[in-house]
């Protein structure tokens, strides 16, 4: 009997892990589209960006409704009820990754119309590489429950967060040459804002797992890591 | 013996409930103090915004192992259950108002050197307002689980949305007009998005009171609320 419990746990568990990879993929997509959306031009793409809000929110209420299922019927142990907890937070970033994806879609929409910049995009280009990539590695180290990787993410963060500053810094000197230049690198800034609270997200769902396996071992007292 | 266990949860309640209402009463001060530093240029006030960050961040990480510890030692039946991750939810966006909070501060100290808006900060002050006011009565709702005034506050975030909307067109105006604005400029969107941003978090909260009374009514078929 305690087998079987076990087992309908493991099931349960794995479909939460799957409908989770399922929503970090679209996340990862809408990402993607979006950023291509705005330096491409390309209205149409960003459009579809936006139609896409609608599966992902549904995703996250499926997600948080399988996990307060799965705890209040398997009363799992603290280690089990700290990952089913951490998926739950996860969601809640990934589907505001999500908003962020739309916030550029948005950006998208608006510079379309202007002329392209002399720069073609480049450090927004570079800054969106550094975002897809660091929100990656954060879903790869969390699905694995690797807390090493995700210590091992922090300093691409700072970055992200350097190269933001810098983006900002540079719209706005454009912005004090050539009033003509306002509205376009206003727009620039919201999208490169946008791509920075993405990696805020993604530094979240490492501390999720950090703080989850971190508080198992204090609980379980074998191995603490650095907090 | 079941009475014990009942008591014991309640106890264990009413502690995550008072520890709660602490964090709401340290971010509500955190928010109204930054405002203030802001539309006084007073430095000195912003920088004790940024010190208290830590005594938030704290209180966070002590409701959280608290709410952790009391699913896995009561054990509580779904409705108990989903009001507890709701208070963890609520937890992680009242964390994020004070990180708004010391965006705002942020700006303040770099407000407080330039001259004095022609307006005196009007449009800010008045967004201020409407933020601060659309947080305490989602605590309120929340803390007295009244989903009625939950469903109520919806429009409140939209006024917010509006006057933030028109005091980004204003002072894209401003920079525009005259590039000698700009840097201005920017520190006052900065701040109002800061505060558009508590406004987006308040209605979190009212939106994790809804979905647990709601999803509590169709597990017990009670009442349902209008999604």
């Amino acid at each position: 009997m305690g087998q079987h419990i076990s087992e309908q746990f493991d099931i349960e568990l794995g479909r939460i892990r799957n409908d989770f990879m399922e929503m970090a993929g679209l996340v990862e997509a809408v990402v993607r589209d979006a950023v291509n959306a705005l330096v491409h031009h390309d209205v149409e793409l960003a459009q579809q960006v936006s139609e896409r809000d609608a599966a992902i929110n549904r995703l996250e209420v499926t997600i948080d409704d399988l996990c307060v299922h799965t705890i209040a019927k398997r009363q799992p142990a603290a280690s089990d009820l700290r990952m089913i907890i951490s998926i739950m937070k996860a969601c809640t970033d990934l589907e505001r990754v999500g908003d962020e994806a739309g916030k550029i879609a948005k950006m998208a929409r608006a510079l379309a119309s202007s002329a392209y910049p002399r720069d073609q995009y480049a450090d927004f280009r570079t800054l969106a590489d550094l975002a897809q990539n660091i929100l990656s590695r954060s879903l790869d180290a969390f699905a694995r429950r690797d807390a090493d990787a995700a210590l091992a993410i922090a300093p691409s963060d700072r970055a992200i967060n350097e190269l933001y500053r810098r983006i900002l810094h540079d719209r706005t000197e454009e912005m004090r040459a050539d009033p003509a230049n306002v509205d376009r690198a206003l727009n620039v800034i919201w999208a490169a804002r946008a791509l920075e609270r993405v990696g805020d997200h993604a530094k979240n769902l490492c501390e999720y797992l950090i703080y989850q396996v971190r508080g198992d071992d204090i609980r379980h007292a074998t191995k603490v890591l650095p907090a």
